[in-house]
């Protein structure tokens, strides 16, 4: 027990290379103190050499003041037939700043053949002349062998050779890499021990998920006694993505008794992966292992009646250990029990027979039919019901509303968008109007002007997050649109949902409710 | 080699618990059909007894002729102190119509106390009476041992002792579940080979994925012995969801010699899975091993360049043996030589110097800095070369557009929204209007009726598919929105990209390449 398996996070690098990533320098350096935070002990950030924003984001970083992490500049060994010294690529390598540095070299002789087109001895000179480089430059060196279990199954002894070459050229580490994503866990464990028997120095493992078992394979390697363990936080990379590693560090740290990050960080296993996919711009998946949104749903009845009876029946670790919450989803298939436990929050003399929970689930059906979802939007959900009970006193009505959006090509610039509306509050009207990006945008500031004017509060309620799901996708331009609005007041923050052919409609809808549930519980 | 593992796909009974998911009795048709037609033994369809939607589903389900899957009735074992005979659950299965039941019952002490508060005695005689029930009736039953590996972990003999009475009983298969997806492959192996050895009848693998494993314990559980494996076609379930099939059966048919589906079934295996993700109503995931539109994507500039020499470099299968595609994709990252590859289809002159090639990569950036990404959209991308090269001479231009959203509370019933547009062709205008769903409706509506008085053939076109995504979330309403639209003329489909802060000037960019190219190539 506790064994370390020291952490090493590519997302910054190899995580970029996945389909629609794209980090600015600044992207970089949050995301790098957020992996900071959580204390992850490498980052690796980019290769120096390849393009200008790496460059300045290796600038920007020398400045920060890290607590766990150590910054890792990425390249490959020299090119062939040119000396260390000589080759720009590992002058940049050697200049960007860091005290660590990661070079990956062949170590299978198809790409030393076909890709690199040297003998294999040169492939060797290449990798001893680039550690022993920057060791002289006072470097330390993770040797990546890329490819290494696709050549070792080729030819043992050279991919054994290999390490062995930068083991003595200085490499503090060699890290086995399963570049092309298609080794086994059993494979991999069996390599991983060979070559560990080699060796003195330290193993990694580095894989890819390309047959859906990168998180398998990283942990067989640990168990065969690799100790550095390499991935992406979340998982994204190259075709099908790296080792995620928000799903090896509570495999190992929680599960399997090793020690990866300081134990109080695992709380904030949840929100760091929720931080870095909203800074790389992409959806985390529901379904991730830990941190996704459903990985702790409850909608099956009987799991749902299950978990309020003992969580352990159908929860493999306590949700609140990786910062994540348990759920129950609302559907037809969940039946009553769920909607009822849900109810009973609002009432609890609500059973599954009285009218109010009848009329309840029959208007959650009407809705769903239009293509609401309330599963994410629990504020819409609580008005919906408060309002099926009675218990809602509306605060305000729209009594009409005119979005024009006009734009001249024969004219230079665009025109915005307008919107005009009316509302009515008790006995009082204030019509205004307002402009904005976009249509939707324009007639949220209209509508905010107008209520303001009755309730001043709203200023200190704003939008937070606004997404768009497309339903139907065969309808084309008319499908239906569901719009989510995530709004915050600074200290809650709660969803809200409208669904609708016009997606103006749709978003004006999750709108009021955002700003009736704003007044309701702050008003 | 060539051992059989029978598939039994659960997308429509567990899949159907993923958060999202809600298929119509017409949805489980489409796919029942599909997974048919794909060549899969066994299709659990849900659960007769639990919502009139199942009824009727069954109900169609026996109609069809279908050429390799057998449907299976899915319920769990009788109530507790019920005869078999009088529990309605138990009499809906059996009259469901169907060859083949499973059933599950259970097999940790934990959930025998807790859940079903009954004696493990009590327990034994319910999964023995339920099975007995059911082959008296004729029907073929598997028993799916629910928390098996829990209960094993907990109490071995008592697990044993649960698989030993479901065989006595009359089961044709006894499925190892990993209800809570938190075991591993090692130990998975472990408890199936010992379970093997200690009965007769066939032995079944069924995995969540709650640690990431799932595909790495169910081939785990294979090479120790189970044959029968279920799991859903794209890996959609509860919580973080079940096994995925379209990653288990390549890795098991085209990479470990087992067969488990027609060998000329493999090749249908991405438009199977993107099939059943259109009918689901969920995006794939574009890094899913073997079927994501990513999967084979390639961006690292050495790596594309390494698969240009010889694709075993870079990728661990050959993509057209899984119908799937090798891409290039763009970015600053991929480097020119991605983009001169693509540039090379235009042009085969050009080269990294060129001035095209250099106004080419600028007017890129430019396009990505406003959220343009071209990697999904290769129609906008090859009218933005040709019209930078020069070789694109416009179909028509806008004089301008306007858009009227308007809803009048006050009176029932909602208003669509209208658009007018000023199109000119040559030296001749056209101006017209029409009304839509919504403002994006309205103006592809309006622009259409307008260019189709020049361009006729503009009716074989239409939008098959139109999605939205708001980039940088932080703005809420006024944030950037990016527009796809996939466009079809019935034989070739294409895909434009739009994007600005205004989405229905995001839509009419994307709408109006759409135009351009198909005026292009069959105008």
């Amino acid at each position: 027990m506790n064994v370390k398996a020291e952490i090493f996070d590519s997302t910054l690098r190899d995580g970029a290379q996945g389909e629609g990533i794209s980090f600015s320098a600044d992207d970089k350096v949050k995301i790098l103190q957020k992996l900071d935070a959580f204390g992850i002990s490498f980052v690796e950030a980019g290769n120096p050499g390849s393009n200008p924003k790496d460059i300045e984001f290796f600038q920007k970083a020398a400045k920060l003041k890290l607590k766990n992490a150590k910054i890792v500049a990425f390249g490959s060994t020299r090119r062939k037939n040119v000396k260390a010294e000589e080759d720009e690529n590992l002058a940049a390598l050697a200049g960007a700043g860091t005290d660590y540095v990661a070079v990956f070299g062949k170590s299978w002789l198809l790409h030393v053949n076909i890709i690199l087109g040297v003998t294999p001895e040169e492939n060797l000179a290449m990798i001893s002349d680039t550690i022993s480089f920057l060791r002289a430059r006072g470097k330390k060196v993770f040797f990546d062998a890329e490819h290494y279990f696709d050549g070792f199954k080729d030819n043992p002894e050279y991919a054994l050779k290999v390490l062995q070459t930068a083991e003595k050229a200085g490499a503090c580490a060699l890290v086995l890499c399963d570049t092309n994503g298609g080794c086994f866990p059993d494979e991999i464990a069996e390599i991983t021990a060979k070559s560990k028997a080699a060796v003195k120095a330290k193993i990694g493992i580095h894989c890819h998920n390309d047959n859906g078992c990168a998180v398998a394979g990283t942990l067989a390697a640990v168990k065969a006694g690799a100790s550095h363990v390499q991935g992406t936080f979340i998982g994204i990379g190259e075709r099908c993505g790296n080792t995620n590693l928000s799903t090896v560090i509570p495999d190992l740290q929680l599960k399997l008794g090793y020690e990866c990050v300081p134990k109080n960080s695992m709380q904030s296993l949840t929100e760091t992966a929720r931080y870095i996919a909203e800074v790389a711009n992409i959806k985390l998946a529901g379904s991730m292992p830990y941190v996704g949104r459903s990985a702790f749903g409850h909608k099956g009845g009987m799991h749902a009646d299950g978990v309020a009876k003992d969580p352990a029946t159908f929860e493999h670790i306590p949700p609140e250990t990786v910062g994540n919450e348990r759920s129950f989803l609302l559907s037809e298939v969940s039946g009553r029990s769920t909607i009822l436990s849900k109810l009973e929050n609002f009432d609890k003399s609500l059973d599954k027979n009285s009218p109010e929970t009848l009329r309840i689930m029959e208007r959650l059906k009407k809705l769903e039919s239009k293509g609401y979802q309330f599963e994410a939007a629990g504020a819409s959900f609580e008005l919906m019901v408060l309002k099926e009970l009675g218990r809602f006193k509306p605060f305000f009505t729209i009594e009409h509303f005119h979005v024009i959006s006009t734009q001249n090509y024969a004219i230079e610039g665009r025109e915005k968008a307008n919107a005009m509306v009316k509302v009515k509050v008790g006995d009082k009207y204030e019509i205004t109007a307002d402009e904005g990006d976009g249509p939707v945008n324009a007639i949220d500031r209209a509508l905010r002007k107008a209520l303001e004017v009755f309730y001043p509060k709203l200023k200190k309620m704003h939008l937070e997050d606004y997404k768009v799901r497309v339903i139907a996708a065969g309808d084309s331009t008319a499908a239906r649109t569901r719009v989510l609005i995530e709004s915050t007041d600074g200290k809650d923050v709660w969803t809200t949902v409208g669904a609708s052919k016009d997606i103006i409609d749709a978003s004006l809808m999750a709108l009021l409710d955002s700003i009736e549930y704003f007044l309701y519980h702050k008003g």
